[in-house]
């Protein structure tokens, strides 16, 4: 059989009328506002309507350290979903939406692979249902707000060099990170130096994907800190009353949106923040819907469980209420074994020895996450060049740490090749093992949080950071934001904040640059390097193989 | 009775699925692509079997000069629609699609008023099914593009104080008209000035609203010059390979949007071109498909006869190889006699004497839309305050011209009030008077076209235009564009290039102060005064009065 790509998957796969997909999960035709024949979002008197059935069981699906070799989250949560699926579970996947902009850069689409995606994938990956256009539109309109009051007056008296709001695009477009706007004389304002960041890393996305509900987006979006008075106080976008507006906007996006996978299994794909100043899941209202309306529900979070489970568990399931039931781990011998010290370019070759150096990295995560009180399984995705000598050293290691790995043949065989970890799932939720709590409470100072993090998760030494920062944290404890929980903004390619430092560091050095307040999005955001808010286009941009073929299908995306 | 307003009158609609308003027409379900229940995209493939099908007769509104006292064009072209369909028509309505910047901004709604709108309204004036959103990805996609190929190494050697290509946001933010950007050291590429229009300004939406087809979009987007090289050669968006995935993000976005009048009557709203530095006219995809489906098309034109139905007939009409068969011009008492010098807060009195004298501007366009051998009639678009003698006087002056006035009262009443302006739409389109021909020939020089508008149309006196200008032309005709017809940028408030010139002057001088290629549109935009392509937000923004209520719907939108 001939090797075929995502996209020629995602387009032979006989996909279901969209309303038929929702009654499968019982949701009235009413209840659907299509997007075309495969896509819908489901209404907000639906959801609310929902609120007294109990709750499936959560699963998570978070992984390694990322590294060039694919791990395959969003792949294995798929998968996953028709695994349970297919034993007879109603279960939902709830993913996040892919950002438009990476597509004509390098990177590949975030909707699956293989066997295992949901469709449509190409418009999951472009502009979909518009969310993110919405959020760009919310994000900018506050922006524009800010300057204009400014222009007419600046009657809150906003100190211009403290204005903290930029303006977003959903592009990878390196010429907008700093620049000087208000240029041109006396009837474009007062000029000031800003920039874009990318759509997915606005507080606006963060909030949309923690809002419990419309009023709940609308008092997040008013008290959004956008500048700082010369007095320092905050000025908030309550305070330049663009948060109503920005609800309007918002109105449709916070709307789950419901596709199916290529074996006609329901998904929502909702949200999509930063899994680094923001919590990288998707929203709340997605997961919490899927809750009420599947037995099982399996959703991913961001980058290594490090960044990403950690901030599913002490953000969004903290402020949400949610208690997972279990937590998958993916990895993949190819990543295993780059931790463990291989190139790229040699991880098609058997090397036991690197792979089992490399199974550290993915040792700390099961431990990780059992201190969240979540029941663990490994997931191998399985890659063709793995030699079963490989797939048994994973086994036998994850085993000595008193967990189980299973092989997972879904990218090639869809549910078929999933079946075990599914079975594995349902035992481990079901086992009545998990007993959910965060890593942190409430209560402990801001600093301290970190310290947690950075100590427990990352096995740092020590949290530095300069005095500027603590008295920031300490200023904000004063004001009221002292139980904020902490966002940690750190490479995702290590447990340190070196990006080489591969496999499972311990004793270094974690630096607290910058602190920023999302006190929309109810949190703090600790960065720790360099982060990078507005990707570049590499010198060959994908959008360059980017076309509509004489078909009017669309090659070159994937 | 109680006024209502527009928005009350819109949601106390009505509305029929969309489906059924589809099915009115002859379009099968699975040729639509629902947007929610009440919107829907009409599929390319069903589009391309209409092609031999006889065309319906097409009818074009425009206008008296625009001034703050209100024409309603729109109002009158879906009142119109709904009074042919009354009156035992097939008729489609063709509008543009609003702009979403400027509703948070101080205009109010685009999409009819009274009981003439189409809905639903709320969303027509918002994202809509994210056109726009689409546009602004496209154009965007571009400039990043553009700035990416400079950083790594400018293999096309591009001047970069030569860029023309900018960026856009369907928002008034003034803050963005003139910027510099690439701040921020190696990383982040070459510092230079540029900026931001609004995104009705792109030349995207101009190409979108004149594409024939995705083809011929896709070879458009390919035309468009978005910098010269240091030779002074024309870069194309073909050179940079951004054309066709360009044309992937606007592949839905060229599908017609399917609504329905508050009658229940169908309307395609699609593209929304600016009337000035653009043709400013709906998509000729929309009012060609419209013409196979319908008996009769109504469609509007941007401001005024002067700028909106020239361009209509010399840009849209010319390059599609449309024929309309009469035309309406929409005037209101109100506007007259601001039109012969009455100040806004003295309309409500009546004034016979200064609306005779302000009928010459209504005179002028009569005879000027005579000269592209269209037949004309007037459509008095009522206001309560009008008296029976202003009315009166308004139907002699133009009897006296050689055409009928007509008073309507679909405002208030829906098709009931303007069945008449019906009728005499029937007679004349029927009639067989229309002998349509653009203003000049493709072969006439550039600047002679310029002339040509500018006198016939205008009354002008003179084109002056600099050396450069006049330079540039003759480059361009030298390059191939001179078959290219004009595109007039000129105030919309006057014949003139004086915004407080009113009436019908004459004998002026219009001096072309810079001229502009739009290559992949296909046309010569020739400036004329000061263009804004990026509006600014007032001292109280409408945004700030914007909000959802407790039943989550819109309030204060219009």
């Amino acid at each position: 059989m001939a090797f075929k790509s995502d996209i020629e998957i995602a387009r032979a796969a006989s996909k279901k009328p969209i309303l038929e997909i929702g009654a499968k999960l019982g949701i009235p035709a009413e209840a659907l506002a299509p997007y075309g024949h495969d896509k819908a979002k489901i209404g907000a008197d639906f959801i609310h309507s929902l609120s007294d059935r109990k709750d499936g069981k959560l699963i998570l699906v978070t992984a390694i350290n990322p590294t060039p070799a694919g791990e395959g989250k969003t792949t294995t949560t798929v998968g996953l979903g028709d695994g349970l699926n297919r034993i007879g579970k109603q279960a939902v996947i709830c993913v996040r939406e892919p950002s438009l902009g990476p597509c004509f850069g390098v990177k590949g689409g975030a909707a699956g692979g293989g066997y295992a995606q949901v469709v449509p994938m190409e418009d999951i990956n472009l502009h979909f249902t518009g969310d993110f256009h919405a959020i760009t539109s919310a994000h900018n309109l506050l922006s524009a707000m800010i300057d204009n009051h400014i222009y007419w007056g600046n009657e809150l008296d906003i100190d211009t060099r403290r204005i903290s709001w930029r303006r977003v695009m959903d592009m990878n477009d390196r010429a907008l990170r700093q620049a000087v706007i208000s240029l041109g004389g006396v009837s474009n304002g007062f000029p000031r130096e800003s920039g874009f960041d990318i759509t997915v890393a606005s507080e606006v996305m963060a909030i949309l994907c923690l809002a419990q509900d419309l009023a709940d987006l609308e008092k997040r979006l008013g008290d959004i800190v956008v500048a700082y008075r010369f007095d320092r106080s905050p000025v908030f976008a309550r305070d330049l009353k663009a948060d109503r507006a920005m609800a309007v906007l918002l109105k449709d996006a916070m709307q789950p949106n419901l596709v199916q996978t290529l074996e006609n299994n329901p998904a929502l794909v909702h949200g999509g923040p930063f899994a680094n100043i923001a919590h990288g899941c998707n929203s709340v209202i997605a997961t919490k819907a899927a809750l009420k309306l599947g037995d099982y529900v399996v959703t991913e979070a961001g980058f290594g469980a490090d960044l990403g489970a950690e901030k599913f568990f002490d953000i969004k399931c903290r402020k949400a209420g949610l208690r997972p039931d279990a937590a998958v781990i993916v990895a993949t011998v190819r990543a295993l074994k780059m931790n463990g010290g291989v190139k790229k370019d040699e991880l098609s070759a058997e090397n036991v020895d690197a792979l089992v150096r490399g199974c550290a990295n993915l040792g700390r995560h099961i431990a990780n996450v059992r201190k969240f009180g979540v029941p663990v399984v490994v997931a191998i995705n399985h890659f063709t060049s793995d030699t079963d000598a490989e797939v048994a050293a994973v086994k036998e290691y994850v085993s000595r740490h008193g967990a189980e790995a299973i092989l997972c043949r879904h990218w090639a065989e869809g549910s078929a090749g999933i079946e075990d970890l599914a079975y594995k799932v349902v035992e481990l939720a079901e086992g009545g093992q998990a007993d959910f709590q965060p890593l942190y409470p409430d209560a402990m100072p801001l600093l301290e949080k970190i310290e947690t993090v950075a100590t427990k998760i990352y096995h740092a030494a020590e949290v530095t950071a300069d005095r500027t920062v603590r008295d920031q944290l300490k200023a904000w404890e004063e004001q009221g934001y002292g139980d904020l929980p902490v966002c940690i903004a750190k490479t995702q390619y290590s447990f340190s904040t070196n990006p080489t430092l591969l496999g499972a560091p311990e004793g270094h050095v974690v630096h607290v640059r910058e602190v920023r307040l999302s006190a929309g999005a109810g949190f703090v955001v600790a960065i720790t390097g360099d982060i990078m808010t507005m990707p570049g286009l590499p010198r060959v941009p994908s959008a360059e193989r980017i076309f509509l073929n004489e078909e009017g299908l669309i090659e070159g995306l994937f």
